[in-house]
């Protein structure tokens, strides 16, 4: 693209819907001009964060799940089987009616999720008590005939990127210390994007449609709302009843099993850029920069020494394994910097006569703008212990920033005031009707009930002023 | 699964069709079963070969494409752009006409091939002669609507695993040469595979719709009809006059811009299963089995040291970064020897109390049955080397194979009769006319005129009788 235009600056951060969507331009992660509302096309540079980001959820899962791919098209027959799994996506599902100039037989459903997909197969492969736990998961597009305002990254009609696992096991007590693992495998995940999430279980009525319950991670947006990044749900064995999933157990009984499943999506990259981006545009953890350390070689007359030092450094970064990229191309400074802050590069290097007389060189961090000058000899452990910092700082910072803008409240005005912050911690009954009440009165919608209580809490509903023994999250969602 | 069921043997691969179908349930590539025709599901293994051949072609087009993702969702308008295109495509497309219950406005298309997502964005992206050449990639799901018969891996409803590299050029020479380098890369992938294949330009009639001209490659499978396994097409300025893909050259005029695409899918993998398996199940090579080698302890009494032996080994080739497994599972041998010979690892390793005593081990060759004692100091590096060898024993024999099955043919009788054990080699003068009327005569098809064509090279067409300057290949295809 043009350079003069990618020059012009962005939004502030504080007009935060402006600045999300001017970043994803900017910073190319993201075109939104693609022809139909909805979707949207990866540029190269996104795509290589999504590479990043996925390869860290994938070495995390194979640690003990195994990778699969089930088809994307679901037989209206298999899809309509659950009756509350229906209910819950029969509005926003896409329907396949035609081949060719052909009507179809039977209707084929986009999955919106691949619950009816897996599960007919599910059947064939769980036999015996031998067989369990099964786990398995996918990266996929799936598919959401949303009507809402959509917006790339966050609500999508193609969800180009969802990670769904799907687990099979034993008994109920077994799939909840499954739920358990998901939400601790995706707070290690959202760790390691230096971002921090707050996991509760959401009430009944916010559940996954044909669960028994459902455990989410939330991260908090900069314009006060929560994003929801990830979400595990324990199927009891509704499902298992409806696809006829048993198994033999030790005594030789047929016996239904017992399952969950676990989803994250491109959300992920979402609340990364937007937790850690600034007015000058991205800033990406280390571990999902798809260039990590950018070198700009400073020359005035002659370039011979300095283009050599910065090519023998870049040599030493790419062998100890850094992703280093080397820009001596024929712009001005200025715009180098710019280029690349924008993109988020952790750390810009610069070597330039003055430095390479002294045998150094001089980091600059893109989150914080210190430097910092480092000798030649040294380069590649300063940089890899710079780069682990900067992971942590972002982590910390954003944690701090995060916990800040949790209020405990204890009246509705006060609930009011507090979510156009951030997220509002209240006791409450338990009760639907209190809880929808709430919801209605405060404009905000209740998260759950944090996963990590804290004991002996007690209180009075803010309701109904009964007895409460658990607190909540309240919040304006995404 | 139940292990009785595994336990039955395969059908004798002389029976091509059966032994292939049985061999991907019983290797657990693909399950059958999925409830829609034409749509099949990966199994855990088959999926982690999908994931090393997949990373192959990766790290060759890293090396000057980036990878990218455009969405499966295709408008109605800008589907239907480009006459020749449409032409090819309309009897196969998959159509998306609802969301939820309400009927969409412009119907979708579920992508058979993704020119016509992402050339919209070739108009925006492309600007200057500076952007060029742009080389981009994505592996997708695609869909065809496929009325012939459907099968695993090869002709598919739903193929999962499309790799389409899209790139755009100033000048159609340059797109000339980007074809020649996209059949060097697959060249290059499939010999990573330890598969050949052969390059041919294809006739004009059996051209991608709307290019220029497409060169491809193909496998022989073993029942002597040749698989197409990648395909090349120039472009030409079609694309770009259709879908306005202009750039400012260095004299400043707008003028349009040259394109190629290039594709690959899960066909690689139908022809790396075909051509190595045998009557035992899958013979995998090296580079892209999910295990490597499995060590089968030979337990007698006591299993102290031989397991502790085992695992020290075990922890030896992981450290040296083979994938490795060991099977202390309570089966007897023999069905250890069948579960993994059926999943083709390269190399079962027993070690015994005897091997032991001597400090030795066994290394049994899964594509020859060889055995070859080891001592357990040199082991991984003993390993390491045989698995080269295997990888170019397959090769090298898979090669000798396909070229005793070229047979230079000169009469429609002798074509006949060749083309039921492989690919016939025959002069054509180059009309339309004749090559039809060969392909009604003899019932094949002509592939194309290969790469390499041997020089000096003349005779008489085999139809009109007339000189021909260049050889064809014609075959029976998949």
């Amino acid at each position: 693209m043009a350079e003069q235009e990618k020059e012009a600056g962005l939004p502030l951060k504080e007009n935060f819907s402006e600045w999300y969507n001017e970043l994803l331009m900017k910073g190319e992660v993201m075109d939104v001009r693609y022809p139909v509302k909805g979707l949207y096309v990866w540029f190269p540079f996104g795509f290589n964060i999504r590479r990043n980001v996925y390869d860290i959820i994938r070495r995390l899962l194979d640690k003990d799940h195994q990778e699969t791919l089930f088809p994307l098209l679901i037989p209206e027959n298999e899809f309509m089987k659950e009756a509350e799994h229906i209910k819950g996506f029969e509005e926003e599902v896409y329907w396949v009616t035609h081949g060719g100039t052909s009507p179809l037989e039977v209707k084929l459903a986009l999955r919106p999720t691949s619950e009816t997909s897996i599960y007919p197969m599910y059947k064939l492969w769980v036999r015996s008590h031998v067989d369990l736990p099964l786990k398995l998961y996918q990266i996929v597009n799936t598919f959401r005939y949303e009507t809402k305002h959509t917006r790339p990254l966050i609500r999508l009609r193609e969800i180009t990127s969802f990670k769904e696992a799907h687990t099979v096991h034993a008994t109920w007590e077994d799939a909840a210390a499954q739920v358990d693992e998901a939400i601790s495998i995706y707070t290690e995940f959202y760790r390691k994007l230096a971002v921090p999430v707050l996991a509760s279980k959401r009430p009944e009525w916010d559940k996954f449609p044909g669960a028994d319950y459902t455990i989410a991670t939330d991260a908090l947006m900069p314009d006060g709302r929560t994003l929801q990044v990830g979400t595990a749900h324990h199927l009891g064995d509704n499902f298992a009843k409806t696809f006829d999933i048993t198994y033999e157990d030790a005594e030789g009984e047929q016996v239904y099993a017992h399952q969950t499943c676990y989803g994250i999506s491109e959300r992920s990259i979402a609340a990364l850029i937007s937790i850690h981006g600034d007015d000058k545009g991205l800033v990406l953890p280390p571990a999902v920069a798809p260039v990590q350390v950018v070198i700009i070689p400073i020359i005035f007359k002659e370039s011979g020494n300095v283009l050599a030092a910065c090519g023998d450094v870049m040599t030493r970064l790419e062998q100890a394994g850094l992703r280093a990229k080397m820009d001596a191309s024929d712009i001005r400074p200025g715009a180098k910097y710019y280029k690349w802050e924008m993109r988020g590069v952790p750390v810009r290097l610069e070597i330039g006569p003055r430095d390479l007389k002294n045998n150094a060189a001089m980091l600059v961090r893109r989150d914080t703008g210190e430097k910092i000058q480092v000798s030649l000899e040294n380069i590649v452990d300063e940089l890899s212990t710079l780069l682990e910092r900067i992971h942590e700082d972002l982590y910390q910072k954003a944690r701090t920033s995060m916990y800040e803008h949790v209020f405990e409240c204890s009246d509705l005005g006060e609930i009011r005031e507090k979510i156009s912050k951030g997220i509002a911690k209240i006791f409450w009954c338990g009760s639907k009707e209190c809880g929808l009440k709430l919801e209605d009165d405060v404009g905000a919608g209740i998260l759950g009930i944090p996963t990590e209580q804290t004991k002996d809490c007690n209180g009075r509903c803010l309701v109904c002023d009964s007895d409460a023994s658990v607190q909540v999250y309240v919040a304006r969602t995404y």
